[in-house]
């Protein structure tokens, strides 16, 4: 599947082109020739874009893989903005100094399989055709995802991770590479993420599916890359944006409040039915935004990976997964996260140690909901540290 | 606004077309001239179906108003299948011998102002123009809803309710009956409604109206009957149904169990995407239901009726608002239930006692989310039985 290579001289590459010091923000690509999918067939070529930051030491021993959210990238540190906590999605969580540490460690993220910044996914050429995937684009799923994460870890010659983490999606990634892959990954950081999504959980993704599906403008799938179904992806992720929430921060926000600002225009275009209220302009505004920055297709295919993401899945059971981990994990909830509950992720964690596995739980005290992991700097410092610094 | 009546006649000429032992079901309408509204201006002419079981008394103070929720209709009680549960929507409570017993109580239930079952709503014909409303209905508030009501109860020569009874929306309208009409409501019970709606949940609502506008077939509201956004307003019903339930009565229902039923065509008859899983029949199966049942521009006009009401508005304060209530009142809270949160009822009772209200509190415990007052029939009688058979 991957390329043979001779590790110490791509390392020495490899740490030309990655140096600790980069100063601006550089997205690599990387190549592997075909990649067999969970579910029957394959892709005949796979490219993921990756970013980096630190160097990979001569032992390769010191990477860690940050695995991002649904409409997330490989960008989650930005070199030029380094304190501005929204220029990368864990800005504040990587860099010298900080939690991961790139003085230290080898920080690699990389855009999912079926993502839209870069790697693979329904706007790429499928080589079979000359012509964009579109729906053709095969059902992947996380265990896809992770496997061409795989490959583009062995390409960097890392025969084990020092870590693996991320939160949502990026933490249902981080428990199936140390399902997957157990002796790779050292330690584990599972946030905000669980065995598989509740019934709740798929029916909301679900309903954002449709809204998608309904747009004239999504057109089976082919739209052209500036002609998309804008309206159905933003209100899809107005609707995410209430399950990121949650009851709490939302009254906090927005209350009743009534909107200060009715200019931004309704996903459609449909004209206020009476008064507007704060929480709608807000919601269009984001919702905009998104339909601006991603595709609505990859937005189907990941959403659903999202939904059909079973760790027991292949394997006799739950417990015969789960015993495979062989990483210090560390698992955190979100008190007031009600897509991804923090009764269910305690749950998990605490399956994982009664089945022998060395598993803490940490739950954040959080209002913002599931978006806790990508806002309270603080507690995921705190949270994450105690595995970060631990000595394996 | 209501023609004068002569009580006494009217009431012979009640009784003889609502008698308790009709044992058919029979709607009925009245019509009458005109009424202002909350938000300014005025609706010409106004219809309102309704139903109603058991005799007015001589003292015509026995009538008991129920109201519905949002997509409700008057038929709350099946004269010919009295023991089917889902006949009526609330007819395991109405009935002789039951809770709101007709051999004593002389029952009422209307259609909302703005419904689509029989009474002046967005499908009725605008005088003005001898073509249906459709966009051109005014805005209309729980207050208007409640002042049409107001109007139907005078006809029948009511002075004094014995008891005004709603969930959701209707206890919406319960309660501000109760404010509105102080010395007119003996007793009211409002279930799992609150004051005001939280910023999540007129967010939840505020996406099924997106997807309604979405559909095409919307047109600005200006389609057949036959013709409606069908699409829109199935994916508008999936949301509400989630948020009608509860992740717990989900899980119990749904878990990942896969689809036994993949005929179900998904609201814009959308391919599947990978496996199906049941919650989404489910789903699929509920939206189109609705969409065969119901307005699309009705459903627009009575969700924002729903997001819009506050108890409070037009009152100095809602202390000010809630000090008007006379009536013996019972809220109702339910234990799972997260669009009108158990927490915010009980606030509600505590803030109407603390200002010197005869109220009561009392919490459902069940799995079924908001819906459980439709479900829940013991728990319901046990719990209003405390109001309507006590004494005043």
């Amino acid at each position: 599947m991957v390329a043979q290579v001779e590790y110490s001289t791509q390392l020495d590459t490899l740490n030309a082109r990655h140096s600790q010091h980069a100063p601006g923000n550089q997205v690599f690509t990387y190549t592997f020739d075909s990649l067999l999918l969970q579910n029957g067939g394959q892709l005949a070529s796979v490219t993921l874009a990756y970013e980096t930051w630190g160097s990979l030491n001569a032992e390769a021993d010191n990477a860690v893989l940050i695995t991002h959210a649904l409409t997330g990238n490989a960008h989650a540190r930005d070199n030029e903005r380094p304190d501005d906590p929204k220029a990368g999605w864990w800005n504040p969580l990587i860099g010298p100094g900080r939690l991961f540490d790139t003085s230290r460690y080898f920080v690699i993220c990389s855009n999912v399989l079926g993502g839209c910044y870069g790697s693979t996914g329904p706007t790429s050429l499928n080589p079979a055709t000359g012509h964009p995937y579109r729906m053709d684009f095969p059902v992947v799923t996380m265990r896809d995802i992770v496997r061409a994460q795989h490959a583009l870890v062995e390409h960097f010659g890392v025969r084990e991770l020092a870590m693996v983490a991320g939160g949502s999606i990026g933490g249902q990634q981080a428990l199936e590479w140390a399902v997957t892959y157990p002796e790779m990954v050292q330690k584990v950081a599972v946030i905000a993420a669980t065995a598989a999504l509740t019934a709740q959980a798929i029916a909301f993704n679900e309903v954002q599916r449709q809204a998608i599906m309904l747009d004239p403008l999504w057109q089976g799938g082919n739209y052209e890359p500036d002609r998309g179904p804008d309206a159905g992806l933003a209100i899809a992720r107005m609707l995410a944006m209430i399950t990121y929430q949650s009851e709490e921060i939302m009254e906090q926000r927005f209350a009743r409040k009534p909107a200060w600002n009715t200019t931004t225009p309704a996903p459609g275009g449909s004209p206020d039915l009476g008064k507007r209220f704060d929480v709608e302009s807000y919601l269009y505004h984001q919702g905009n935004i998104l339909a601006r920055r991603f595709d609505a297709n990859s937005y189907l295919y990941l959403s659903r990976a999202m939904d059909s993401y079973d760790v027991s899945e292949g394997y006799p059971s739950l417990d015969a997964a789960l015993r495979r981990i062989r990483s210090k994990a560390l698992f955190v909830g979100i008190r007031s996260d009600f897509l991804f509950p923090a009764v269910h992720v305690r749950w998990l964690a605490e399956k994982v140690r009664a089945l022998g596995g060395d598993a803490t739980y940490v739950e954040l005290d959080s209002p913002h909901g599931h978006d806790a992991f990508l806002k309270e700097w603080e507690q995921m410092t705190d949270a994450l540290d105690r595995i970060v610094s631990e000595e394996r």
